[in-house]
């Protein structure tokens, strides 16, 4: 997301201008929610304020739309949207008038603690593709699980995978009591995409060859969950948040 | 522990020789628990049957000690201890002759939470110190904390604690309700030793050479966290526990 | 490449019957390099004595192949070779009968070497891309690679694969020189892979989701890279290499 | 260091006044090397200029000095001088007035691949020990350095060493020739505590509760190498250096 979509505010109708990338099934959409600035940065106390949250239809007129040609196999296609000068008004409005991030931020939780639980599953998948492989290939006869240069990577990621499992658990339980969230949430999208990442790996390292071959079906799983270190919302960002808004360590960006 | 004590049997009575290292606290003990073998291992159909476990008397003929010169600071000295045709009844058995391993096996779950969770206390204590420095220690007119470089490592450290925390408090409460807590303990065990390394070393290098002073008392939590990697239970050990026992890979050893 | 080719001898020709897989290109190749036990294991010293190296026609009757569905792009095909009781004489041999596994290992150290050239070119490809985007995508008006968090990482992987580097070109050196390269062949291999994938991942992480497009091109460099970590040794034998052959360790397999 | 001594111009003389701390054998010494401002900072163009290197002679009046308390065994003693108004003139100015910063510059580099060499050979004099203990040693009849859980950590260490040391000898070099050596240095430098770190706590973890014995001798490698990751330049200065100076990507501090 660029944050380069502006609605400039006329009485109470908006035209919206700028654009916004990987966007996600715009092929299949009628609607899109667009975050734009709606009040002057000049005007506002702290850099988040003055934005509103709209759901934009896009068959309106100056919505245009290309698709971002990418690199690994995702289930649905990615865009970038360009809105040119779109009329917008009180029933586009999604919560209050320069209120947007607040509302935003409300789905941040929920979006990471499901992205955790899918990078755990990856995980687990890719491991018990791992474990039957390394139990039944001998080589000079012996099973290649026997080896500890096997065994044990694929150990420390099933701990890292159960553990952020764990993490995850404690977020999604927060959230549904309504508790604090963003520590746990955080905590488990790192942690998630991290092992996720480990487990496929040590999985197709235990495979030989054998893991990039289509029968097998394991490289498959690597592009997606490396996509999850960094997005929809990056490690960095991540390791910021428990950085500053978990420990009290000063602003890093 | 070394598996060279041998509990020779004369009747209902037993002859104890052999030696064991690294025992704790011998100097301020009147008790030794010695596992020694009973029956010899051609008459037993797995390796870890026809062990008994003694209450050894330090006093009784045939004892002796050598203390074991330590690198580190440690609460308790180290010692061998010499058994030499050490008498034995069966006063001091604990538990069933020939059966001292399943009491012992008893007894590793709950070690390894206990030092799994001193390895979560040892790692909150350090970042907090290093959260502390890293907020106050001005260069160039930015605190240090204000740098991804410093920052970072300290979030990364934090999610490893959380998360061996979580694991730890799982595998306690399996074992209080007298489940199954091998799998969760053995995680926990080799996970919170790694993260309260992580932590300690994380904090240490935001604190620079100030580190390394007795006025700030970082250092010295380093060496008993870096002896949890290895003592009483190893990491390697833990690994090939979760390898073999959780994931049911073959036997790497 | 699995060993299950057996090549019975019969006065100085040679009936060769079994499979080979991952063999890259056969659907452009004549001839293919087949390395076959032609004495009994029962009769030779070292499991690796016995074996003769072939150049063998792929025209020739008795074989066959199949295409391996590979599940990343490689700019060859690869397929698995199947021979059926292949008539061979002493025109197909290559380097003297029974001494083919000598043969081999004398094209193994220049393999890992060019090998291990071309994961630090890849490497450097990324990190160039890497600091150029850096230095230009501007965030909060700063451009990304002022964070530690995106510069770090690249700093590193810079080092890795510039060591590495200085590895390959000190093998590449003795190989020329005619004197023992398998120490500098084996780490540099080994480093070079593991260079090359912090780098590119590095890089990627650097670009967030631009990272991923074709625009970019940077995605792209990832699963060759990863493969050269497993294929066609894998890091676990070029490990094994360096603890049992140069530092003297016991075999570990 | 603390950039906090102030040499107050009067003259062609100066007062110098300040503190400076971690400073190692001022307890044998008869001088002390002592950059300080000469120039104000609003006086000059970049902020490393306008600093002058005193000799300092430790009895001249007004210098004095405190101990402070290391954590660690060290060869020498660490202090902290404090300077009150002491005289200082042309006979103390090392090289030109107002140019200190360029002659200390000078000396970082040959600093660095110093402390790079003395790293690499703490990590060979571990890995050997962990070599023999883990050759010899043997637990149900093999040698532990038979399982790739000992064995793969020490060839990782032993490949990591053996780069750092090729790079700290293409430093050096380069500084022997007179070339532009920083790239080289702080890479060696950076790496080489790297590595000397991963060699002892790999020869450690092989050694298991022995590693820490002061028979064994091995522990005690640990706190002096640990230490050359933060001191005298800390690994996160090499980084910035690496990733500024050799990259080209933004100052990061």
């Amino acid at each position: 997301m660029k944050a380069t979509t502006l609605a400039k505010r006329r009485g109470n109708r908006f035209s919206l201008s700028g654009e916004k990338t990987f966007i996600t099934g715009a092929e299949v959409s009628d609607y899109c929610l667009v975050v734009a600035r709606t009040k002057p940065h000049t005007e506002v106390s702290r850099k988040t304020d003055g934005f509103t949250l709209f759901a934009v239809d896009l068959k309106k007129k100056g919505v245009d739309k290309q698709r971002v040609k990418i690199s690994i196999p995702l289930p649905e296609e990615q865009w970038t949207l360009f809105f040119d000068e779109v009329d917008l008004g009180p029933e586009d409005v999604v919560g209050e008038v320069d209120e947007g991030f607040s509302i935003l931020f409300d789905s941040l939780n929920p979006e990471r603690i499901i992205l955790a639980a899918l990078c755990c599953g990856i995980g687990r998948f890719a491991l018990n593709k791992g474990v039957a492989y390394a139990s039944e290939r001998n080589v000079f006869d012996q099973p290649i699980g026997a080896h500890q240069g096997v065994q044990h990577p694929m150990a420390k990621a099933h701990t890292a995978v159960e553990m952020a499992s764990l993490m995850t658990r404690r977020a999604a339980w927060e959230f549904d009591n309504k508790l604090p969230a963003g520590a746990s949430s955080n905590m488990a999208k790192y942690a998630a995409a991290e092992a996720g990442i480990e487990a496929v790996d040590a999985a197709l390292q235990a495979h030989g060859g054998s893991g990039f071959t289509e029968d097998t079906g394991l490289y498959e799983m690597y592009p997606l969950v490396r996509l999850l270190r960094t997005a929809p919302v990056n490690r960095e960002l991540c390791l910021s948040f428990i950085g500053e808004k978990v420990m009290g360590l000063p602003r890093s960006y």
